[in-house]
This record gives C-alpha cells, structure tokens and sequence, in this order.
C-alpha cells in the first residue's frame, strides 16, 4: 500500500460519503474504510444510488470501499492511525497541522508502514474511545469562530495535501507556446521602431523627459514578456498607428 | 480590503454556493461575489432557504454576497484576477498551483492590492472571455483521470491555502498539560526500578543480553516522552505487578 487509507467513523449521511469519495480521487487516493456507519450498508440500496450520484463517477473509490463494524476492526491492519479533531482532547497526543501530518505519513509509507487518516461522524466528531485508537491528532487551523468542516470538506484538505506532497508539477509554468519568447534583439529593435515613431510623433516635449519616458515604456513591456510572435504583432499595430491617411 | 475576494461565474447549483461560503468562513474568507448567476437572484426565494441550509450557519458570507449582472462589472474595482481553470488554456498567461497562486496573493494583498479568485460554472469551468479578465491561471494539479472538482471543494482548496498561508499556529505541538514532561533524573529512577523488578524476576537470562534488553526497554519508554504523572503511574504499575499475593 502506497497511499493512506480514508477512514469514516460512523458518517451520518450518504451525500457525504460520495462527496468524500469525490474528492478522494481527484487526489488520488482510492482505499476508503467505513467503520460503524448509521445505516447498516450504506453501499446498498436504497442508499446506493444517492452514494453513487455524489460520488460523481468515482468509480474506482466506491468499488473498493469496504465497511466494517467497529473501529477497532477498520484499523486492525494498520501501524499508525491519524484522527482529526477540531476540538482539543484532554489527551497527551501530540497535535498536527494537516501540512505537517501529511509529510509524516508520506514518510511512513515511504518505511513501509500502512497509515489511517480518521475522520468522526458529521455533528459529534470522533469519540474519546474513537482517538484512543490514534497515535497522533490532526487540527485543520480554522476560523475559531466558524471552525466546524464539512465532513467531505475536511477529507479534501488532508487529500489535497496528499495531491500537493506527491505532485512533481512546478509550482508555476507558462505553458509551452507555438511561439518562443523573444530574444533581447527583438525586443531592442520594437524599443527602437517605437521610439523613432513617438520622436516623429512629438511625444517627448523635452530630451530630459525622454530618457524617464523610455524607461517607463520599455519596462512595461518587458514586464509583458511577449513572444517572438507579439512582438511582431506590435511591430504591425505601430505601423498601422502611424500609416499615412489614405488619399480620397 | 485584507482578504482576496472569491468570484463564483454562472454557478448552476445553489446548494454549492452555500458549501463554498461555508468553505470560506472556515477559513476566515467573507467576501463572495456572484457573476451573472443563472437564477437571476440566488438570494431571494425560493432558493435562498435552500441557499441558507447548505451555508450551514456562515451567515456573516450569506450577508455580504454581491450578485453582479456580468464577469466584467463583478471584477471592475480589483486590481489582479486569478483564474482558476482544469484545462489548458491556448493563452499565454502563466498557470500557478494553489499554493503559489496564494502566496502572490498575500504578497500583493500586503501591497494593498484588491485581488479576486475566479471560479466557472459547475460544468464547462469558465469561458475563454471570463479568462481574459485575469492576468493569470491557477491549476489544481488533480489527478489527471478524474480531475474535475466540485465547485465548492475546489474553492476550499483556495481558502485552506489562505488559511495556512496566515496561520500563526506552529506546525505541530503537544496540548499543554496538568502535568509537565518527566525530567532525565524521574525517567532515571523509573528506568531503575523497573530494571531491578526484572532482575529480581529472571527476566534476564545472561549479562551479554542484560544490555541489550535495557537498551531496547528504555528507547521504548523514551519514545513514549511520559508525563512526571505517568512516571508515578508506572512506578505503581510495577510495584502492583511485584507485588506479593495477599495471604489467604
């Protein structure tokens, strides 16, 4: 096993679940336990359809979900379970942010062990008896004022951060282009072609102005970073700008 | 403004615009714009008693929510536009992913920009002419076979970004305690009494792995960073356990 496993402790409504599968997978993580759940078989019908419809084609999440009676049994299997909590416990636990735990469990799997990110019914959380099961508390550092997730909310910021920790993307690109972008050169001979017309034009009143006004236009420019191809696109536009009128 | 301001164009569902003010609030985000909703008033009946259900209580969001006739006049007084979009677009605009998009967010914020994140309706994502409000793309990089967010979690994911972006919460951290961490000296006297107990009780079999075992008992017992009052615990549980049976 490659990925932690999502576990939902006695979730309360099916919307939930499929919501939770969602965004499961749009992090890829697949494996899904659910341990005490208020309906005996929510991947049954009549729950199954609505289970189906939130989960919005997750296919490969629900197939694989498996149910279980208790806690104890959903994380039998597991060398370390992670129980998230928005409340403080009266517990000698240490506490994580999701960043922070997220980092510790790719360790973890990194060493080989099977990981649990667990996660309480909708409007209680998890019980006392529920964490004891967990070596380590996991905090998402909400509004104090309004710090109550969403039950497939709070599964997305743990699967997000599992997204973002394992995602070789750079953090920022500009996407490959038909058209290279240009060189110093090309740039230096639009700076020229369009300050010879602005002189021609009368734009520079007076030559103490002129070196300012330069400086100003040309970093705009260079702020645009344009392309070989928009370079020759404002080669045109000053052309067009400065034709002579037609004769009539 | 000190916030970035959350642009929902054309959402479909009501019930993923309460989530999203949801989203928001718990992560301290309170400003929602709405862009030429397709119910020409989201906040009027019948939809704002549903509107209000999926809010879940995020009344100070519901509130302030302005609904704007188009993308252009819902964008006119900020200074930067992000957009956030699952598919490549043929522009020349950079794509950043969420956690760098906010990071130039807070950044430009600090510089007391107004800054809005841009989000497309429910199925098609947002139009190349809304695109072309922003100066920049943002890109979840989802997994690539199922990459399509829910509207209100891929809002979280922006808002969760911002929320750890101004956290002052360290990272990790043991809740403070009714009793203090065991010094070197209590573990010294717990790690003797326990080792006399098991010498007196045969537990080690030769002088070679005497060592050893104490070794791998300790590092156990260390690993577990006890509390002064789980040291007297301890202390207890080894004298109950070498404790003579009461005469009968």
């Amino acid at each position: 096993m490659s990925i932690p496993v999502i576990i939902l402790v006695r979730p309360q409504l099916v919307e939930n679940i499929g919501a939770a599968m969602r965004a499961m997978l749009n992090c890829k993580l697949t494996e899904l336990r659910i341990a005490d759940p208020r309906d005996a078989w929510p991947l049954a019908s009549p729950h199954k359809e609505r289970l189906e419809a939130s989960a919005a084609g997750a296919a490969e999440v629900l197939e694989k979900t498996r149910v279980y009676p208790d806690v104890a049994s959903a994380v039998a299997d597991l060398n370390s379970v992670y129980a998230t909590t928005a409340r403080a416990r009266d517990m000698v636990k240490e506490v994580l942010n999701p960043r922070a735990a997220i980092a510790e469990v790719k360790a973890r799997i990194g060493a080989n062990e099977k990981i649990g990110l667990m996660f309480g019914p909708e409007r209680t959380g998890l019980s006392n008896e529920d964490v004891m099961f967990a070596e380590r508390l996991i905090h998402i550092p909400a509004n104090p004022e309004f710090s109550s997730f969403n039950l497939a909310q709070a599964v997305l910021v743990f699967a997000y951060e599992w997204l973002m920790a394992n995602s070789a993307a750079p953090p920022s690109a500009i996407p490959q282009l038909k058209s290279r972008p240009a060189t110093k050169e090309e740039f230096g001979f639009l700076f020229q072609h369009l300050e010879q017309q602005l002189e021609e034009g009368g734009f520079f009143t007076s030559p103490g102005m002129r070196e300012a006004m330069t400086h100003n236009i040309r970093n705009a420019l260079l702020r645009a970073e344009l392309t070989e191809q928009e370079v020759r696109t404002w080669h045109g536009m000053i052309a067009a700008m400065t034709r002579k009128p037609l004769q009539r």
